[in-house]
């Protein structure tokens, strides 16, 4: 396990050329792993995975990466949408192209925010394929964790969105992994335009483990987590981890889509319904005024428990404050979102939580 | 404009290597353009686009292709998923790949009929942007459509799937353009599996002209006659033409979805609903037996008009025959769809009359 600190400076621009990343300093701090477990970041399956440096347990590397595309070697046209991507910063960082496609931007031509956390997702199943960490290719599940019957699940996400892309548009997506608390993972991406080298969005997922049998929350075991922690980097979440809980939904200012029933297809290959799916069912609840005049600027995502198939879900989205009406007059619009499960005679268990910044858009 | 016949003949099979493409013969027929216009197909923008040899506007190319991938030369893996693709076949076909992602698939680890679908209008886009065809990058509209404000709409489309690809397979798409009719081009499209070589999927759809302003169909004008035909093809449609009309929907054998209601995020940029759109709606509408036990081997859909923002549409899918309960007994399975708009105390124009045809699982 490594330590990364000042991953990406303060900065709203990823510097350098895209597919090089310089080192350009190391330093030395003290280091704490949050499980309680300290390797060797150097050796993993017996290769040194540092260019050759050995790095002690408490060690901080300080990477500066320099990832500002070159123009005038590369037109933006050539820019590859490579499909499997690439282990980058000596095999801690995982690195995918993307190419904006038609039917992935709204009618306004902006990327849907749908489409980039999906394609978290595919960086970071891709990420652990490329790693070697998948077993027979299966959705992001390592040997041990398959044969334990487990799965990964989304416990919370955070996203920061500074601009969208759009339509050929070709993005980099970095995603990296790092231990939280005993039983969690924390992944963090950070997407940029190829051509410009901006940051478009950071984002930064809780995930925690299922039983595939009882449905219900597990512990890590040792042996998934001694597949793990090699590629662990301790490194600050991108995003700060908003901690307080979700103020009680205001159910008398909300608006409600009734009997969302949950089919065949909204279903993933866990089985149940994906954590994007959910996203589309906040998004699609926000007044249409706030859909066409603001863009989503950021969210938090709480997922309280999954959904199956049959399950009747009621959605509720609040707009805080006492904007509801002439919001174009506002800098900022915030909703609150809530899915819930339908029972009869009363309120079912909540799915999610959620809270969504909107600003004017930028055009 | 050149004729291109026997372009993939009888054959399950896409023979030869990915990246090139062999014309092995050329042979003489009589030509007759489908618009009454005969230009040479030879120079296009003052340059021979046939290789060099000079086609008389009589003339038929008999192009027969190898693209069987070399897999002793390239990994699957090392397939690129070049984000804009390329003209092949002297400048008449263009080329894309892509590779599957993981949200792209269903719970059965099949490509969503709808992602391919998607895929077939980002390369009629981009064969369009590739060409020079597009005036600014706008969605397939040439400066002659652009100067007259019309847009293209599908009218029909037909699609025969003979096998899904999965999480990470790369794909090939060709697609080329022909007259059809005097206001009508045809684009036709196939599916290969880079890996294998196999024929996946055809599909074919004829594509009218809009008034963007009185959103009414339009004829094409001479000069935009002018900009399309020398990137035509005249070959016969890859999907034979089913030219009879639907049958009349059976309403007391339908499974019925009320008060569909458009929203801004069903809007495409032509900012009225995307005809994949309108394939999501009739396949959720299908019986979940069917969408678990059965895949979809082809269908046929007609578009009868457009639907914007804020309209409500019903949904009617009818199973076809008496095998409308023990389904897992049946070869195939025939079912007919149709999206009507709902007007107060009436039938409302329909949208759009499908047929669909389902065969069992090919795990």
């Amino acid at each position: 396990m490594a330590t990364i600190t000042s991953f990406f400076p303060n900065s709203s621009h990823c510097h350098g050329t895209v597919g090089t990343i310089n080192v350009l300093g190391i330093s030395q701090t003290k280091y704490v792993s949050s499980w309680g477990l300290q390797v060797k970041a150097s050796k993993v399956n017996g290769t040194s995975r540092n260019g050759g440096i050995l790095l002690p347990a408490n060690t901080t590397v300080v990477m500066k990466t320099r990832m500002m595309m070159d123009q005038k070697k590369m037109h933006p046209n050539m820019v590859s949408d490579v499909s499997l991507g690439r282990m980058v910063h000596n095999g801690f960082v995982f690195r995918q192209n993307f190419c904006i496609r038609s039917y992935e931007v709204g009618p306004d031509g902006r990327a849907l925010v749908e489409t980039l956390m999906n394609q978290l997702q595919e960086t970071f199943l891709n990420h652990f394929k490329t790693a070697g960490l998948t077993h027979h290719d299966n959705y992001g599940v390592t040997p041990e964790m398959c044969n334990k019957n487990l799965f990964w699940a989304i416990a919370k996400t955070q996203v920061e969105v500074d601009r969208y892309p759009r339509w050929g548009d070709v993005i980099q997506i970095d995603t990296w992994i790092s231990a939280f608390g005993k039983n969690g993972m924390s992944t963090n991406w950070m997407l940029c335009d190829c051509k410009t080298g901006d940051i478009l969005m950071r984002a930064s997922s809780t995930f925690v483990m299922i039983n595939k049998e009882t449905r219900r929350l597990s512990k890590i075991p040792l042996e998934v987590r001694a597949e793990l922690e090699k590629y662990f980097v301790d490194t600050a979440p991108i995003i700060e981890e908003i901690t307080s809980n979700f103020p009680k939904l205001d159910k008398n200012n909300v608006y409600v889509r009734n009997e969302l029933i949950t089919r065949w297809s909204d279903l993933d290959a866990n089985q149940h319904v994906n954590n994007v799916k959910y996203i589309g069912w906040i998004l699609q609840d926000v007044p249409e005024l706030i859909l066409e005049s603001y863009e989503l600027a950021s969210m938090t995502l709480k997922y309280c428990r999954e959904c199956t198939k049959g399950s009747v879900v009621h959605a509720y989205t609040s707009v805080l404050g006492d904007n509801n009406g002439g919001i174009a007059y506002y800098d900022h619009v915030d909703c609150q979102h809530q899915l819930q499960l339908d029972v009869a005679g009363g309120d079912g268990e909540i799915i999610l939580e959620g809270r969504t910044r909107w600003r004017p858009k930028q055009w």
